[in-house]
């Protein structure tokens, strides 16, 4: 359920609201960055009536929710949402692109793929320190050690870091690092660990599960909202499917629907969507022209040695003209690109 | 097996390399529009040696093609099949748009739609008279009475048809009117029709099956390609999957893939791949930002009144805002695209 | 819709109600088989109304089908379907095994095998003469030659044949050797096919399409009956996931949804089903347990030297040890099964 | 790789050749419950030789194990797994089945249940305390609450309780309380949990991931296996497909691949798996034919008024029917099965 609020509502009358909300059980969320004064609620609903908000002051709409997520619906809150960082921003109408290898290998693998990048204009590094893997005896990340190699790229080049999280035990560290954290397609409905990073306030970079349907998705991503953290980036990833030409099935279907149904930011990651480097650079221009926010590529040195996932990853220079044409792809898309190197 | 010739090769070279090849059980193919002479092999080739042909006069290379589809690989002949039409062709750099209507419904629907589109520039003109339904109850189609409307349409409005067989008894009537024939994803196995609209000669539009992989669709394209017809279009309408939030999963990944595999042109329906007029125009963007030779898009004057599938049609004002949109996107992909009204 | 008529009717009554269909513009059927004496209506149907039938003499009862297929539906028909050949049955309280090799490929082989079952007291024998493959270079069958094989399989061993069809020009020389004509997965989309076998009044052996769900298989069924041919035995042979552990993923769920919407028998053919012949005893058990009426089972003499599917055949030998865990588990089932060898 | 010792070999020949695993810096796992002494060895494998041990004393043979999973391999260990428990057993030729409700909801519900199970011989209770549900607003179990009714359960009943752990935190409580911790489908690759569960040396039992193939599921159990935790049972419930007619796809065809890969045993759980009660009876006699090794079945004493998950529960009633079916098919399937009240 979603009050409207008058937009001259005094802190007295929005507070009246949420005490009243709580009276009755349910949680009250002041919705952020919206045009309109909105408090959206949640929890058990069933017994809430329109009639015990439409008499109160200043209210000027009481408004059901039809969809199964709430918070993160349009319906809560039409205008998309934008994450802001200290000089850049995520969503509305900027495009960004997040890149960097799979793993952090080592410090001069890692410092020389980031230098590549910044010099790109680049300004969103990605890569992992933990790596969740299909096999007990893969490459696991360097842990630890890979999180400071991570700590010293963002001091020395200031690029802002998008690593991802497995579980509570490493999150202090990681959240000492990460501007934004990334969940990983196998633990999208890991539910206790989207509540413990939502209730870390940081953005919150959220990959669909291989066999996740779009609502699916969006009540993961309602997880996080539901702890007050809208700070939600979405990311369509490739779903499983029959087909074996590609390692997944990379679903770009997803991105207008998402963007109709949600006000949350959705990237695409065609790396791991499609699983070979060939097919990255078309699959990632067509995430653009499908309405995507922005990109995750992964981009790598030497890509035959890399220690995970090399099969997929770009080359600089193969990146680089990739943003050429992704610039290119802006204004007919009608957003802002940035890389004019 | 592909046999390439030298280029000043005789007629008599190339008959003695065709002899030798029936000799063998097998069946030799001239491919057509090759920078190469070549001469595919198809059949039983469990038996053939390359030293069986190495040796006869003007053979340059004998090479084994590795993938189970044959003539119509990239191995076989690495150009682009280009169809050519009077005064327009399907292939190469050029990018191609057939629009019309799911159904012929009546003579004053269909033309109503017909003129509209010539206005916009549009050469190919899409309409179905014969209509696979799941339910035997459904509107089937006009038949042959939708025929001679489309009929009509191509000697009033010099437009080129393109539409649906779906049976040997109605194939000589279509002959006569398509340009282009349809073969539907429900028949994309139906194998005798593919044989006996490929020994037709006409270019077949060749739609994926719901459930096929992309290496099925290519053998789908062998049956006709074995009848020596190689003007084949391949077309990506979307997969069964999971996911309900789209009427299908439009799978764009299969497009670089094929122009790998293929030499064959590859269109997009992303009408039928969303199934919602909404998603129509960033898929049809998407489409053609990750490789697609051009698409098939349902357009109809009155989408609420149409007897099939209206859900998913442009009215033809959205069409042209998107055909704008696509002359824009046309340069950055390295295409001609000729509508520019 | 379903007109359910007093049983002591008479001619006049039943002829006064299909004559009123048939002014409305829709099709009456007479319900074959069933314990009530009832008139199906399919067609167009959005005009009719309750109260056009239900002042007829005779009329007892006037309901709606809800679900898209009529004919096929227990709506319809709520008592079992059962098939009368000369000296057995399909469906009802009988379980029936149909047997044999993928493909006629020579007298000798055909004969041998169907030697072998004919002496498990199996009464019913497929065998493929037209086989319709994804690439047009594999075997694709004797064709006629095959048919005369099983015409002599049939005057002299006293099988009953199963047979498939796959277009218009071999079906006249079918009809003259099958007791039973397969529709394979492949054309069960292929609506004209469908039709014409329907009208030659033959029992249908209808196989699922990979990418088929229960209600698309259904309505495939329902384009026979269409034709008033209620023989129909519907067929799960395994549908298309992103598992690879299995050839196809036999979905035996299919089997009490089946049993619960229509009327029709349905058989698995789990050779097909998982495509690896030490996987098909358990998965045999398995859709007997489920519901199924029967079983397809390919058996092969020399399963290694087969020319298609070997090796998901079965043994003569492993077959019968099959037989005999079925006799076993037809009674935990509450079904006659009559192999006792 | 496996390493095969000499049934009469001494423990210090056993020490000397898992020292030298741990020099060659892989780790060492002596493999229980086999009927040879075998020491299986993983990690980063590519530099082990087979000569590296062939000369130790007491080596009878060095196997390569050529599957990506190695702990839980039939390669490793050819002998099934059977976990024991005081009184009772999971694995090999016995059948076991899992029974409760989905949720603790309250103490009367749960006991009430219990005792009809109690009564009807099931040694094995399940009810989840923590649920993970797809929205944040659905009923997440009775949480610790929950834990302390199912220790009453425990010590009053003496039945042996199955329950779900989510995540670290309540980890300990759920340990102290459950006999057999249960890893739900969404957690499947939640590889941290998957080790620190393993870690506890309690049997685990792990269900397959929506959207995860047989290869996935064993190389999830790896993860547990490679604490050195032996007592996994595996459970099938279901795979997402396009098919709509059942809630998920139960995918029988895993219960044989399974057993022939694997000496795990292997439960299927048909509640989930389809969704419906009037189709669980029929999936879990299937399941007990395709090879089973048990059943993981919800039962509710008032499904419709169940907190979650209702419409897929039996009666106590309906519940004991099947077990009267199960008793019968046992002896089929060669299994002993001890409900016979």
């Amino acid at each position: 359920m979603l009050i409207i609020m008058r937009l001259d509502s005094s802190r007295i009358d929005i507070d009246r609201v949420k005490t009243k909300v709580k009276e009755l059980n349910c949680t009250p969320h002041e919705i952020p960055g919206s045009s309109k004064l909105a408090i959206g609620i949640t929890g058990m609903m069933q017994f809430l009536k329109e009639e015990d908000f439409q008499m109160l002051p200043s209210v000027s709409e009481v408004l059901r929710v039809t969809k199964k997520f709430k918070l993160v619906s349009r319906e809560m809150k039409s205008d998309d949402t934008v994450i802001k960082f200290d000089d850049s921003s995520i969503g509305g109408n900027v495009l960004q692109i997040i890149a960097g290898p799979c793993s952090v290998e080592s410090y001069d693998q890692t410092f020389e793929i980031a230098h590549e990048l910044k010099e790109m204009g680049i300004q969103f590094f990605r890569a992992g320190a933990y790596k969740p893997r299909s096999s007990p005896y893969s490459f696991q990340g360097l842990k630890e050690k890979g999180l400071e190699i991570l700590a010293d790229i963002k001091s020395q080049l200031g690029l802002k870091i998008v690593t991802e999280a497995m579980n509570s035990n490493s999150l202090n560290s990681i959240l000492e690092v990460a501007d934004i954290i990334q969940i990983g397609a196998r633990n999208m409905q890991n539910y206790s660990l989207l509540e413990e990073v939502g209730a870390s306030m940081k953005p919150i970079f959220l990959k669909r599960g291989m066999s996740a349907t779009v609502e699916d998705l969006l009540l993961s991503a309602e997880y996080i909202a539901s702890q007050n953290n809208f700070n939600i980036i979405l990311c369509e990833r490739g779903i499983r499917t029959f087909e074996t030409s590609t390692r997944n099935t990379l679903d770009l279907n997803s991105v207008p629907v998402i963007k109709q149904w949600s006000h949350l930011p959705v990237f695409v990651d065609p790396s791991h969507g499609v699983g070979i480097w060939d097919k990255v650079s078309p699959m990632a221009l067509a995430a653009i022209a499908s309405g995507a926010d922005g990109l995750m590529i992964e981009v790598h040195n030497h890509p035959a040695k890399a220690l995970s996932d090399g099969y997929q990853s770009l080359t600089p220079k193969r990146f680089n003209k990739l943003l050429k044409k992704i610039t290119l792809l802006s204004s007919i898309v009608d957003r802002e690109f940035l890389y004019e190197k």
